[in-house]
C-alpha cells in the first residue's frame, strides 16, 4: 500500500487542521506578527510543561534542542552525570563526550527505568558541580523514568537537572516547576501533533544563571545570542515559520481539550494498547511504560521487521522497528498526540491479524 | 493592513502549490518513501548548483548550514580567511572565532564587492593550510561577489573555498564544479521558494577528504554522523519532512521552467527593479548588485522604517529594513524566487507613491 498512516513514535499522524496551518502563507520574522506567533507558542508550551521558564525555539529536530541544552549549561570543570536507559539517553553521553567531558554514566537494565537510588549514590560521590542529564520517555524502549524523584535528588545535591522530554511532553505528566527540572527539552513532532522542524527548551532561573558562565564553542544553538532576541520575541536566525504556525495550532488543540483530559486520554489509550498486546500473548518490553508509546518484545522466530512490512503493505498502517541492535527484536507503537482508542483498535486489529497468522 | 505579501529577501512569497505540499500528511523518515524524497531533493539541488558534490540536508535555518560547513572543514592549525562585505560575511568571522580560530579578515568598502586581489594577497601571505569563507549574494547590502575569481585564486593556492550561497542559489549563477567551490551552503527560504526550515550543503571530494581530519566539537551538525546515513538517503536526526516536500516542489518548478530561463528571469526582474529605483531618483546601495534583491539607499531626512511601515499599512506589501546600524538607512527589496516584472511593478508603484509624497 503506497499510502500509510503513522503509528510511529514520532513523527506522528498530524491532524488535518494542524497540517493546514503549516501550509499557510509566510510572514516576516522581524515583524510584530511573528512576535505574536512566538508569544502564543511560548505561552502555550509553558502551560503544557507547567513551566515558568524562558522558552527558546529552534529550527531543528529534538536533537538540536538537546545540543542547545548541553552546550549552554556545561562549563569546564563540571561533571556531567548521565542517567541512561536507551538510545536517547546515550545521545546525552555522546553530546557530553563530544564537548570534551568525561561523563559519569548510570545505567538501567535493559527495558527498565533508571533507579533513583543510582542517581543518589552517583551524586554523593561527585565532588564538583554536577549536571544531570536524563530522559522522560525513552522512545527506544518505551520506558518512563521517575523524573519527580530525580528532581528531588538533584535539588538536594545542588545539581542541575536537564530532561529530554521530546517524546513525553504532552503525553506523560512532567510539571517542570514542581518537579525541579532546570531545563526541559521538547520538539514539535511528538505529542504536540505537529510536523518535525521545531525544537524548544524551557530554562528556569537557576539554569539561566549558570548559563552565563558557559564557555563551550557553539553558535547556531548559542543561547547567549538567542537571549538578545528573546525580549523582542524573535530568534536570531530565520525560524521555521510554518512549523510554528502548526505548533501553535497543535498546542491550541491540547489546551482546548484541557491539560488533565489530555493526559487522561493518553493514559487510557496506553492502557488499552497494553491490554491488547497482552491479550495477543505478547510481552511489553518495558516494566515501567510511558503513555506515549508501547514497545512490544517479539518472540523467538518472529521478527518485527517482517510484521511491520506486512502490516504496512496489507493494511496501510506503519509501526516502527527497534533501533540499532534492537532491530527486528521489538516493535514500537506510537500513541502520542492525535490517537484515540478507536484508532488504536484498528491498528491493533491489523497487527493481531498479521501476527497470529505468522506465529502459527 | 493585517495581511501582507512578502517582498523581503527571505523568507519570500511562496507559491501556493509549494505551500500545499508543505501541508501534506507525514511519512516516516526511516522508510523507502523518505529515501525517495531525499534523493529527489538532493538530485534537484545538484542540478541547480551545477554540482556533483554530496548533498547534506539539515533541519535548520541557513546559519545552521554555515555552522555545518565551518565546524566540519576546519581543523586545528588551519588559517580561516574570511572575505567580508556585510552582516552575513561577519557571520563567518563569528563562527570561526567561536570555534577558537583567529581568522584573517579581508573587507570590502561598504556597499562594494570584495576585490579578488585582496584575497590573492591574503593567501600569498598565509603560510598554513587556508580555508576561505565568503558570501555569494550578501543580503545585508545587495552585493554580488565574484565567486568565479575567488575559485581560481583559492585553487591556485591549494586552499579550500566555502561559499554562503543562501540568498543567491537559484537567483545568481554560481556553478559549484566549474567555479571550484569546495562547499556551497544554501537554504530553502530564498530563491528556492520554500518556507524556512531546511538548510543544505554541497561538499566536493576535496572538501570531503579534508573533513575526515576535522576535530572540532560538534554533534547536531557533525557530518561524520550524517555520512553514516547518507548511503541510505536518510539523516541521523528527524528531518523537517514537510519542508522537504515543499522544497522538492520548489525545485521541480525551477527545473520545469529551465535553469537558464530561471536565471534569465531573475536578471530581467532585477534590472527592472533597479531601473524603477533609479527613475525615482533613488540610489542603489551596491555597485555590483545581486539579482536576488535590490538594496536602496535612503536620502537624508527620510528613513526606510517610515516608508516600510506606510507601504505595508496602506498597500499590504512588505519590504525589509536594514540590519544593525543600517536600520532606517536602507530599504531592501527581495525578488528571489516567485517574482515577475508584473508583481514587482505593483510593489514599486506602492513604494513610489509613498516615497514621492514623503519627499515633498
Amino acid at each position: 500500500m503506497d499510502k500509510y498512516t503513522l503509528f510511529t513514535p514520532g513523527p506522528v499522524d498530524v491532524p488535518d487542521e494542524v497540517l493546514k496551518e503549516s501550509g499557510a502563507s509566510l510572514i516576516y520574522h522581524r515583524e510584530a506578527k511573528f512576535a505574536d506567533l512566538y508569544r502564543a507558542v511560548a505561552q502555550g508550551l509553558q502551560k503544557i510543561m507547567y513551566s515558568s521558564g524562558k522558552i527558546f525555539l529552534f529550527a531543528s529536530s529534538g536533537t538540536g534542542g538537546m545540543e542547545a541544552a548541553c552546550a549552554n549549561i556545561l562549563a569546564r570543570g563540571d561533571i556531567p552525570v548521565v542517567a541512561v536507559c536507551g538510545k536517547f539517553g546515550e545521545r546525552w553521553q555522546e553530546l557530553c563526550t563530544m564537548y570534551g567531558f568525561d561523563p559519569v554514566t548510570i545505567k538501567a537494565d535493559c527495558g527498565k527505568a533508571i533507579p533513583p537510588e543510582k542517581l543518589e549514590s552517583a551524586l554523593q560521590k561527585t565532588k564538583k558541580p554536577a549536571v544531570v542529564f536524563t530522559t522522560l520517555a525513552e522512545t527506544s524502549t518505551g520506558v518512563l523514568n521517575d523524573i519527580k524523584a530525580f528532581g528531588e535528588i538533584t535539588k538536594k545535591h545542588g545539581a542541575i537537572l536537564v530532561v529530554d522530554g521530546v517524546a513525553g511532553i504532552g503525553a506523560d505528566y512532567c510539571p517542570q516547576d514542581d518537579w525541579h527540572v532546570d531545563i526541559l527539552v521538547g520538539a514539535s513532532q511528538k505529542a504536540l501533533m505537529t510536523p518535525p522542524g521545531v525544537a524548544f527548551i524551557a530554562v528556569n532561573d537557576r539554569a539561566s544563571q549558570k548559563m552565563q558562565k558557559c564557555d563551550l564553542p557553539r553558535y547556531y544553538f548559542n543561547l547567549q545570542i538567542y537571549e538578545k532576541f528573546l525580549n523582542k520575541q524573535q530568534t536570531p536566525w530565520t525560524p521555521a515559520i510554518t512549523i510554528l504556525y502548526a505548533l501553535r495550532r497543535g498546542i491550541e488543540l491540547i489546551l482546548k481539550k484541557g491539560l488533565e483530559q489530555n493526559f487522561q486520554l493518553h493514559r487510557e489509550v496506553a492502557e488499552y494498547v497494553r491490554g491488547r498486546v497482552k491479550k495477543m500473548e505478547l510481552e511489553i518490553f518495558s516494566e515501567h511504560p510511558s503513555n506515549a508509546l508501547t514497545v512490544v518484545k517479539m518472540p523467538e522466530g518472529i521478527t518485527s521487521t517482517d510484521i511491520i512490512g506486512e502490516v504496512k503493505e496489507k493494511h496501510g498502517i506503519l509501526f516502527a522497528n527497534g533501533q540499532g541492535e534492537m532491530r527486528g527484536k521489538i516493535l514500537r507503537i506510537g500513541h502520542m498526540g492525535n490517537y484515540t482508542i478507536k484508532k488504536m483498535a484498528g491498528a491493533l486489529d491489523a497487527l493481531e491479524e498479521v501476527y497470529n497468522r505468522r506465529r502459527q
